[in-house]
């Protein structure tokens, strides 16, 4: 299998790195193909601009999602951008490896989601025959897996069913849901690595086998059971039919 | 009273611009003081790395948290970082205005997000003469106000309690709560323009007064009752303690 990790964090000696190390040596023990974005590494740009299409009239005014459907219709997107998706067409499996900051991924990774998810290959997708978009369970990413693979110094308690920093679940749904699932790519459970201040070896070492496990086991997973937009428990207007997940509002009811 | 707003859209002739304007000379009309951090026209700073310290030997192993501690409190953080913190004491109210791209805030916000808000400042505050942290409720930025200013161009069911976006005030729990509730500011509920595409002249003069409305009223308005972490209905470890939001589990439980 082919994994695509795409990997922010700015020290390489970290906890972060150590796993992210541990986990290319291991895919390649077992006769993956790995390849990484290390988006510090490459310095990658993080804010998403007018610099992202470098063919357009800049004096135009910048309706940054139109330029990108423009500039990825007539292959103008800026190089880097062009390279990513390279990568996200080779691989089987995408894996986003970061640090919780402030309940969501570093500035460095947005941006990255920012600006490779563009409109015509992730978004505004329209699926032929009908007037619907290829979206949430469909599109151009259908068959791959993805995974978030998370690391916090915060306690796991803080972020359980009654913790005060909301449940992990909830707080990745935006991504699980809102990016993975949308793009079509079928999501994982997270890896999540609580409590990474002062880790004793011993720690670590359960946190390093638990994270290759889950890497290693991605095909034998199930992934988490959202709802297809148009698999017939949505309206047109992306509102939950009635008698689907009756009762239920919020995150979970796009849950099977 | 004094307005900080942090603007973040790549394009001054947009929607969210012409609001950003609109606001402006609306509340300085009213006689209020107003500061920008454009973070586009800055050209901030997106990614969080060894280069917010520069007094720091950069040969040792970064811990950005612990870095960031220690330059707050040698008062030896990048440059751009202590303007921005100067903006913040300054300020009566903090607004956050930006496009909703994936869910979230552009790369470049988070970026000034995890750059601005460092260890001793915003996080890793003690609570004189307590075993207990002045976060979610309590803080440096406590009797201050905060709002989010956001555009899409999703239509509102899509973000509805049963819309597939999710809704929207759980998609924004984690800068409500895990950012202005949490460093101390009192929430507001968001000011949301939704489907601001192709928005007709009529739409944006409706859009605009409601924004306006929503920031000259923001002292009138009632915050997001959010509960306080150190106010008794926590136990230690950050989950509600047993008899409050009884059978409540999820961002939810938090809001009194």
């Amino acid at each position: 299998m082919r994994y695509f990790i795409v990997y922010a964090h700015p020290e390489p000696r970290s906890l972060n790195g150590s796993l992210k190390d541990a986990a290319v040596q291991a895919l390649e023990a077992a006769g993956h193909q790995v390849r990484i974005s290390d988006l510090y590494a490459m310095g990658f740009k993080a804010q998403a601009d007018a610099d992202d299409f470098p063919a357009r009239d800049s004096k135009e005014r910048l309706f940054y999602h139109r330029a990108s459907g423009d500039a990825f219709a007539s292959g103008a997107l800026a190089a880097d951008v062009v390279r990513e998706h390279e990568k996200l067409f080779w691989a089987d499996v995408l894996v986003l490896q970061f640090p919780l900051w402030w309940f969501s991924v570093p500035a460095i990774l947005k941006g990255w989601i920012d600006r490779v998810f563009v409109n015509g290959l992730a978004i505004g997708v329209p699926k032929e025959g009908t007037k619907q978009w290829l979206r949430y369970g469909e599109g151009r990413f259908a068959g791959k897996r993805a995974m978030l693979a998370v690391t916090t110094g915060g306690r796991e308690g803080q972020f359980s069913e009654r913790g005060i920093n909301g449940p992990i679940d909830d707080l990745l749904f935006p991504l699980n849901h809102g990016l993975f699932h949308y793009v079509g790519m079928a999501p994982l459970r997270p890896f999540v690595a609580f409590q990474t201040v002062r880790t004793t070896d011993e720690e670590f070492q359960h946190m390093r086998a638990r994270y290759i496990h889950r890497l290693l086991g991605i095909w034998q997973d199930q992934p988490i059971p959202y709802r297809f937009e148009n698999g017939g428990e949505y309206e047109s207007n992306g509102i939950l039919r009635a008698g689907v997940a009756e009762g239920h509002t919020g995150f979970r009811a796009h849950c099977v």
